[in-house]
């Protein structure tokens, strides 16, 4: 049997970035119809209309993952988290939206890149994404066709790398170029902030001295690695006036950075991830290596135990504006790969699933936003940043019928036992979340509940976003005059 | 004739503090009904339906000055500006809302003072209005009466003077049992944050050595006196978990020391006014005595010409939260009480007619902000803290019908023989402000169009606000928890 | 015998705050005769002259404590040291003068506490000594003695404190009049900065709350109520331009806070003690309540754990000045005074014997300052601010021979079991410290050597200090030109 | 007649970095011989003995320029300062040795360059010098010669640009090898911060928008270029623990960030210069072209008119350690090489001569730091940092007998109408200052007296500095166990 057509969602606190209200949702082919107080009359609901009960529960536009790394060939090894495995598992933890990204090589058309993921992506897909892309190099063909993906691909945002020498990074005379560029298009810019010579250098120096483990890792390329970079980025952007966002920032003083610059006028954006928010680096000393080296990522967590809560101070004060997981994900055999060199072991985490309720945990919770500023920082903000909104980040008429049925004291406890992340290990294992999904609502349908997913591969589309976000282009416009 | 009873505003940019569109919006009986497309069929408008052309022109929340003092006896004299010049001239720029201040003397009654300036303002108030209350002395009798006004009178923000020492002053330990009975009523708590003792010596220091003149105002009071008094206000609420606004954020310092306590996780939020956005203390060293005079408030301008644009940079980045005028106007002839010792001088400047432009002009026209948050900081934020919102605030169906058709491009130049103000002197003098009101709706008619008003004395009503605003109060209670 | 009356130390590294050199140092009558390679002859020593070898040792002027509380009533008891034990264990850590304090009871005669104090010290002491002198209410007499204490008694420091609210405690009114009369006289101005206010409500709430045990006496007064304190006294410092010295620096923000202040130009000298460098209040959390107990001192020591790093990371870098250790020490019978109720817990803990060791292997040991800042922070600096130098604080000819040998290279473990404090318990218990002080010599005699005394109470003397250091009021004199 | 061999200065009050005391100082064969009260009888001096009555007077260690750049082929032209000219206007304005920098271009021998810099100098200088010398390019060869120069030249610092992209700019991983090299043979690292490749965009930009006046030399690289870089040199250092200066701070982010990272430990310097602290970049606007190019120098001064205060403040503070004059002199037609386009404009201004009298004006006289702090940082503070210590920078026996007879009272006016400096123009034309050289004794020889030279090519030696200097090292070799 096919499913309702038509939903209505009674009772619920509706919950947008901006206030909230009690109201009854009403979906209709994708889309939110209505909204308001008592859309059904009392009585049996008419045929192909399908009542979810809301009652005392939240009702919140559906999360958007702004940082992900599906299936991505990397470091030798390919996450294992697929755009179908992957998207499944955003789904159970109340994300209807993720913003991938295509990585060409060095030399390589970025056309083809972002030919080659929607590839991947589009058969798999079971919720909604888009794709950022990365500028690896650059050369007139480069300038060429990011001013194509701009006007005709759907792409209002590129990402160029400040780490993985010889790889992906580039100089600041590229970055420069490139975020000249990107102004002159209405993208932004976003920065993976560390410095890649700095890493080489101490990845170089852990290994001369015998520090092969995990904990190399971090020493190698300490939080100064960071944001020293994070500065510079912000730096180049100003020069040329490009808005800019600084993707994982990972600790203390790079976000200090991006702060500080923010109270000086600067257009820049700061991007934590659920890693950072929700656990540290005091685990790359854990001597169960496997433990360890399934913390690896770029950049590393802090071991500074109190990097989690400071950083989500910034993003409850609106220092920090966005958040995603930066989700690529290894199982503990690729991780392997490193057994006897960190500088081997694929970088990345989970966390595509776990990102909406341990931001609920410890932001929420813990009394350092609310509700609202919960949505705003885990789907409004990235909306209007990346020129989505009010289609997503919004329950309003119009809207694009992207939704989580929420229950904000309900708890769950997090575990690779029982997450539908393909990985094999979880960083967040055993945290206890209050705030749990109980439905999630993609594209008008209800993609998940109550443990069941109701999705097929491909279910999700490719999302377009058009260049000259108002939400950043309307200050950069008037500066520049 | 009666001025018709519907209106329609058509075609203009509806900006809220979140986002923007172009829609119509109708409104009848002093609401908003209706917001979309093209929600009159061409041809002649219906009988009794006004519609007013807003194509290419903004449509705007009216403006909340969150910091009036109309028709204040102070300091020897009466503030010039009454309730119905003063609220005549906020409508003329764009505010349809003022909160003033009831301020008994220490030893009377708060519930008397209160009724004592509703029956001031009740008869003669053009635009709505409320009252913050002044707690200036402590004892039970004070807290019964905080709670009655809390509970039955509308009131939910209290303000304590750290400053006027022995005339309106608290110290340290009954700011202490105010904040927390404050947060036990669920009000807002607003400081005046200056060091009364250093303010007296200070001033006596001045005179002994001579100085006289409105220099002295700000050599005795420097702004390591406001900083100091901020932190404390801040640590002295922080210690209860109190909410807190400091009011008249006049310094690059104090101003820091409120966004520093934000970064921490502090529910505090600070309110600059147009006079310290707009223009600086460099004045009190003007020849002409009057001009200078005509500066002197507390806390003073500032003397270091860079402070109006940092304050605008931490109002853009949401350090600052709201804005008001002080509104507290005196004619040249009271200013004179003061000729031959500073401290005579009666204090208080213009605003409430200038805010909304002065903020266009620094804020938006420089591309600090955009037109949402623009009205986030005039407008949504006042509204939100103290409870008013969605009702002020926003432009929604059901919303209060105070708008502004804005002209965003149009200029004017702000000067005492234009503007509508009883005061015979403007601080702002000469400045040209991109970002006129071309007219101003208070309560869904049209109250000032094109330097006509259409007003009586008593448009305007009182709008009581309840205690435990969503917007600051649930972070608290969890917090608690 | 009588002791020789000349001393000879051969050989060793001399070390001067400003430089060091490899020296021999003749000492005479209680002095520093000369200073140079190869004094002596080789051959025998003339009689009456003991030559001590310090080859390949450290030959540094006596530690200055400018912080002790001997035999001080306090809280319903008496500290165990008195200056007898209390100066000998000084010398045994290589300390050769403290800085007591003569502490008068509100309405009570400054110069009979300081003559009070004298008379306990007078036939005790085992080494030199001076007095602050506390300045704990406000009247014409206490001008009158200030002055008197200043020109005829050797007295250039005051002490207000900002806590021991109705004890102690001066309001900010009150400072502002003894900070102007320090300066006047040529004083500086010493401050306990804690919210006396704040306080008293946060150990009410905590026993409302059932926190009875050590753990709330810092819960109750957390470091924001020290930074604010040490602002608020900056700040009414600043008003007057008056010296300041802010005594028992014990957490990040409020060491911040002077270390902006000093950046910005201001004449203000932070002192950290070494509980603070060397320890943390994670211990008021100990299971043991003894153990808790020994740790309570106001201002508390600070549960974050980076604290004492951070301490010494800005002694070692200037912004804070000197060290004491606010030695003041009761036993566990004592602490028991609150076994159920923290406020009644005598507040203090040991650190003249254990200062300079501390400070060695937390500072120079881990390469955060060299050696002569070391006996910068330990002696020089405070010679130079209490008008001592270079009488003390230096060793070059004509100084006082008030010297220690040193060994940086030797170890010693910090225990009760083994200090010759009078207190049955060591805050720095099985702390292991490199440098450890071989021979202390007073007034030119060896007091101590490789554990054993040769000392009589009395030995020591009061050291007079004349107003108007040139260290510090150079500046406030050209400044306020 | 020969100068007398031997000279006695009476009565003066000598003033070292540490303290000041009324001696005499008497001078034999270039060094101090005896430092004491009434060294000679009353009576006539003997034959032979020249007495300089210094009552009244400072008697101050002659002062040591970090940074000078005599006859420096640059920019198509040569400074018009020569070794001779420059040392006589050194001597002129109490400066008794320069260190100046051998540059060689990229590819070329370090060796040769630093013996072409000795063989300009050495027949040249009137007073003692020493030089830096660049490393411009990273190579075997480079390292070697590094090594060479440390061992047997007499070169302890090496001074690398991340400006002068293409011509002199080290790119970040070559920095962080001769950072390490620096570190393994005892060296200081300096660094010339400033973003080489945003001043080589930013100019073009200039360019572009047709600014080619001097203003677009300072908006082409705004302060945040030179803060950027001032991190990056500041962790790349850190990573590798390398002692770093940086040279020529010029603005208030950039000597912000070097503040903070001394906060943080880290062992690193800033020297700001006179021209910095003099003066400020509003002269670029200066509608004079002559004018305003003859403040050009790299990095620029800045607009901001607070930051000659700013960096005062800090270096009073000790968060700026050393003081060079960058003096590299151009006469206007040597700058009109840039009349059409301010790229060509040679960069570099006067202050060789002005520095101490600057730093006097601002620092000393206006209260900020005292004389003895004044010593500090125009002379010891450098001969400590650079291994000179106590052979320079202090007046002690045995020291070399670089003295200045310093009037504290006496004011003179800068010109270049009567400077000695062979440029024709002074950027502190007018400014008056207090604080004047009367005698200026080099190597134990008046060389300046009363505006009469008596000075011969050559008399000044060059001055070999060791690796490894104490001040710097103890704390490197400690931290590094």
């Amino acid at each position: 049997m096919a499913a309702p057509s038509r939903l209505l969602i009674r009772g619920g606190r509706v919950v947008n970035g901006d206030s909230s209200q009690v109201a009854d949702v009403l979906v209709e082919d994708g889309v939110v119809r209505a909204l308001g107080r008592d859309l059904l009359p009392p009585g049996d609901a008419p045929a192909g209309l399908r009542v979810l009960d809301a009652a005392g529960k939240l009702v919140l536009p559906g999360g958007i993952d702004t940082h992900t790394h599906m299936q991505f060939p990397f470091m030798g090894s390919r996450s294992v988290d697929d755009f179908y495995q992957g998207t499944k598992a955003a789904l159970a933890g109340g994300t209807t939206m993720i913003i991938d990204f295509a990585i060409p090589h060095k030399g390589h058309s970025l056309i083809e890149a972002f030919e080659t993921w929607r590839s991947w992506a589009d058969p798999k897909v079971c919720c909604d994404y888009s794709l950022h892309v990365a500028v690896t190099w650059w050369s007139e063909q480069v300038k060429e066709e990011m001013k194509i993906l701009t006007q005709d691909k759907g792409v209002n945002s590129f990402k160029m790398f400040m780490a993985y020498k010889d790889l992906y990074m580039l100089r600041d005379v590229e970055l420069y170029k490139v975020f000249s560029w990107c102004k002159e298009i209405g993208a932004i810019a976003e920065v993976h902030a560390e410095n890649g010579d700095l890493i080489a250098e101490g990845a170089k120096k852990m290994l001369a001295l015998g520090i092969t483990g995990p904990e190399g890792h971090e020493l190698g390329r300490p939080e100064a690695v960071e944001a020293e970079a994070t500065l510079r980025a912000i730096t180049i952007a100003g020069a040329v006036n490009c808005p800019l966002c600084v993707v994982h920032v990972m600790s203390k003083s790079a976000a200090r950075v991006i702060a500080d610059a923010r109270r000086d006028g600067k257009v820049v954006f700061g991007e934590p991830i659920a890693a950072g928010l929700g656990t540290d680096g005091t685990h790359y000393w854990n001597r169960e290596w496997p433990h360890a080296a399934h913390h690896v990522m770029g950049p590393p967590l802090r071991p500074d135990p109190s990097t989690p809560d400071f950083l989500m101070n910034l993003l409850a004060n609106g220092d920090l504006t966005i958040t995603g997981s930066d989700h690529c994900t290894f199982n503990t055999c690729q991780k392997a790969l490193g057994k006897d060199d960190f500088t081997k072991i694929p970088n990345g985490v989970n966390g595509v699933e776990d990102r909406m309720s341990v931001i609920w945990e410890k932001g929420v919770h813990s009394g350092k936003m609310d509700e609202n500023w919960f949505v705003a920082v885990t789907s409004t903000n990235a909306a209007k940043i990346f020129n989505l909104y009010p289609r997503k980040g919004k329950i309003a008429v119009g809207s694009d019928a992207d939704i989580v049925i929420w229950d904000p004291k309900a708890t769950r406890t997090i575990s690779a036992k029982t997450h539908h992340q393909a990985v094999n290990f979880n960083i967040f294992e055993g945290v206890v979340c209050h705030g749990v999904p109980l439905v999630t609502i993609s594209r008008g349908k209800v993609a998940y509940e109550a443990g069941v997913f109701s999705v097929t591969a491909g279910d999700g589309k490719f999302v377009p976003r058009k260049p000259f976000a108002e939400y950043i282009y309307k200050r950069i416009k008037q500066q520049d005059q």
